[in-house]
């Protein structure tokens, strides 16, 4: 999950206000929208309980979700879109789809962003003649440009919003300029904290050039007080000099900070040897439970298959991909045959881009009327709370009956929110949209960085996520009436 | 937490079928109680809401949980009861409640059991010749009686039940038996998993004996397939003779089991030293927020200050005494004046007795109509989920709309359940006792082991815990009204 779920969350939250405009009892505020007790007839629920019931005790005691993760974490750690890793990945969705017993498997093609992290990767502190004296953890961000050979050596100023380096330009110029805005701890929810920082890491660079700045830092966007860099995507704008930028952990984003708030003249130097390579040609990766008696009608279920190219991406994303696969093959695996057809696609380049989500939006418009919801999980492989969603009010009624029959997989809470970067663009079409949202407390401790390995991911906690899924899509697939659309958005499609 | 808890779930079953029967509209099942629409008035919470959401941000921003728990940590990492460690938690404990502005700190004395585990602790399994092959890992079971110098040799029968064991009887006589049912893993609730295999380590021992069996060995309670041995507290039946027992790691107790199923005999040698000395006087600490206007009434929150000889003790239950403290520091330093008295208790002797309960529940016996509610942290320093009660219906729905306003510590679900070991006896005075659950996926991965440490409790999970309780008790401490107390239990008091 990166910056771009910003943008994807305003766009929900546009899309909620689009919704609540028409509608006088529906609110913009993140509550779940009224209704009218006569809107919707009440779902009869019951004879999905036991099916329910049975995937989650099933993905508990006989599942294959760690299983399915050690085995991509194992076979593509590094699956950076462009990259061999994220080449290795897409042969090892295809091969796992086909071995659980997917039909229709398929690769579908998109072009994507190749940027390379490169070998040379440091960040000095110098002493008074200019020597070395002590290198700090930082990794490049997703998209920056190289320093020159040697690198670019400057006093660091320290900000912590772009209005007091506005403010300060006057100083910034000639500058390495830190960023240094932590994630907020008084925040409860994680992914709140992270938005309300992240555009320090997005933006940051852009910002410094306009100052006159000759690199950029951010700190790390976690919470967590420790040495480990986060990497993650940032953006130059048009109209400014591309500037070299990296994320500091946030111990050494302190000890920066500390000595320069001394009034200590601190001077760094900076040396990247990232680059941007042509884009290549990747894939998302598609598979499918055909459907019986209502098989034109489809449920999507997702993650995104790349990944940044430090740690496992285990949390980010491979618990999405297992997660999507492994609530799949728990259908199958009951011998249910979903009314309406299931499909798992894994999405390519959620991490830089977001091709494969403007991919599959575009590849298949012939067919989004008859997408009857989009599931994606993208929030790591943590214990479940449950669910967020876009949908309209009575959708999201039925959808909060649906989901209190998971409370064995404590996944019974449905919040309105963003549902995914990667089935973003399907919003466009109407189409529901749910995110599944386990805790979040650990996930920025892991997030884009080398700490995001198999290890931290719990056995238990990662089935749950895959039961909670499976029983969401045996319901979604097989009530009798699809869920009510949502209404375009202004826009249109 | 340890087998005392079952016991005490199953009292407060009891108490809630006690209560199902004396009214029409409840019922004995694991569901909020139903409440007839007429039957409490309106609380009105919003009130509240302010104070309880900066609690929680202030344990978040800027509270204490952490480092009071690595004071603990530190100070008293072995604190079984009867040990050194155990007064040193004692002496930290008063220390702690005094730096934190307390009022009335005192130490309660309470007699308790003195139970060492000894230098000598080793399961071999022995070859053709007799000679030792292969070490496993144990622990001997807290209560155990020591083995001969030189130990106990014999083939191992394994069963997963009582009952198979007693079936067994003939093959069982001069052997060691290992009771090797595993904790249900289709099983959603842990903590009903750890229920459902406990016995095997509480009365393994005397069942063992009954079967003319030499020793008892018992598969760890934990759903982690590792190497970690995890103990707990056993008990002899009074009429049979007490056997050596002891836990072994789950991987251990797999591989015997995996040897025997082949047919191939298998003889293993037990060693323990542990040994049961006399009773040692030790003490609950207890300190107060004085109330201001209905001071006489009393909120009592509270932890176990003991914890097995392994690891820290830091989710059990240094997590709960740190999250009892703290939330009494929370409520002074915003400089909250409840109308109720609060009352911390960190409670000796949860482990292996019950004594420092016991003890609380005797000499506080003619202030305990003036008990408002007991609360106890004994499940871990997870993310919360919420609180269990076994209040009655009235109480209960008055509990459900406070505990509602904890949703920005992610504790906003209220369910039927025990309150915790330590303030189970006031259940007998009618108050209603109230526990706090937290996330219990990785509880067992850590309870009674080595792996019990401070570096497996998350920071921000636990002050989350500790704002959650820090905002229950402000709530009922300042409730116009007392919540209505449970009706006694036949038994009386």
């Amino acid at each position: 999950m990166n910056l771009a779920r910003l943008a994807s969350v305003l766009a929900l939250v546009s899309v909620t206000l689009a919704c609540a405009s028409s509608r006088p009892d529906a609110t913009a505020s993140p509550q779940p929208p009224a209704l009218a007790p006569t809107a919707a007839p009440a779902l009869d629920l019951a004879p999905y309980r036991t099916e329910v019931e049975a995937l989650v005790r099933d993905s508990l005691s006989k599942g294959q979700s760690y299983a399915i993760l050690s085995d991509l974490c194992r076979t593509a750690p590094k699956r950076l879109s462009g990259s061999a890793g994220a080449a290795r990945a897409v042969a090892w969705g295809e091969r796992t789809m086909r071995a659980i017993g997917l039909s229709n498997v398929r690769l579908e093609p998109v072009l994507v962003p190749h940027w390379e992290r490169g070998e040379t990767e440091s960040l000095r502190i110098l002493d008074a003649d200019g020597l070395p004296e002590e290198r700090l953890p930082i990794l490049a961000l997703g998209g920056s440009v190289a320093t020159p050979p040697g690198g670019v050596s400057g006093d660091v100023l320290v900000v912590t919003s772009f209005e007091e380096l506005r403010a300060r330009a006057a100083e910034a110029r000639g500058k390495i300029v830190l960023f240094n805005r932590p994630m907020d701890p008084a925040q409860h929810d994680c992914f709140a904290a992270y938005g309300g920082a992240v555009d320090q890491r997005s933006r940051g660079a852009s910002e410094a050039a306009r100052a006159g700045a000759r690199a950029a830092l951010v700190r790390s966007m976690t919470m967590a007080l420790d040495d480990h860099p986060h990497t993650g995507a940032m953006r130059y704008d048009a109209d400014v000099e591309p500037l070299p930028t990296a994320a500091l952990s946030t111990r050494a984003a302190d000890l920066l900070a500390a000595r320069v708030a001394t009034g200590e003249r601190v001077r760094v130097n900076l040396q990247l040897s990232c680059r941007t390579l042509p884009d290549v040609l990747s894939h998302n990766v598609v598979g499918e439970i055909p459907g019986h008696g209502a098989e034109g009608e489809l449920v999507v279920v997702g993650g995104h298959l790349d990944a940044w190219d430090v740690g496992h991406g285990a949390h980010d994303d491979g618990a999405g991909c297992t997660h999507s696969l492994e609530a799949a093959r728990l259908i199958l695996a009951r011998g249910l045959r979903p009314r309406r057809t299931i499909r798992v696609v894994l999405f390519m380049n959620e991490e830089n881009g977001a091709r494969g989500a403007e991919a599959y939006y575009r590849d298949h418009a012939g067919e989004l009327e008859r997408h009857v919801l989009a599931l994606e999980s993208d929030a790591g492989g943590f214990t479940p709370r449950g669910f967020a969603t876009d949908a309209n009010p009575r959708a999201f009624e039925s959808l909060r009956a649906i989901v209190e029959l998971l409370d064995t997989a404590s996944a019974n809470a449905l919040r309105v929110g963003g549902g995914g970067v990667d089935i973003g663009p399907l919003a466009r079409a109407g189409v529901p949209l749910v995110g599944f949202r386990p805790d979040d407390e650990r996930y920025f401790d892991h997030h884009h960085c080398e700490r995001d390995t198999l290890d931290n991911v719990h056995p238990r906690e990662l089935a749950l996520g895959s039961g909670a899924i499976a029983g969401l899509l045996h319901v979604i697939a097989n009530l009798p009436q699809p869920l009510p659309r949502n209404p375009l958005p202004a826009s249109g499609r």
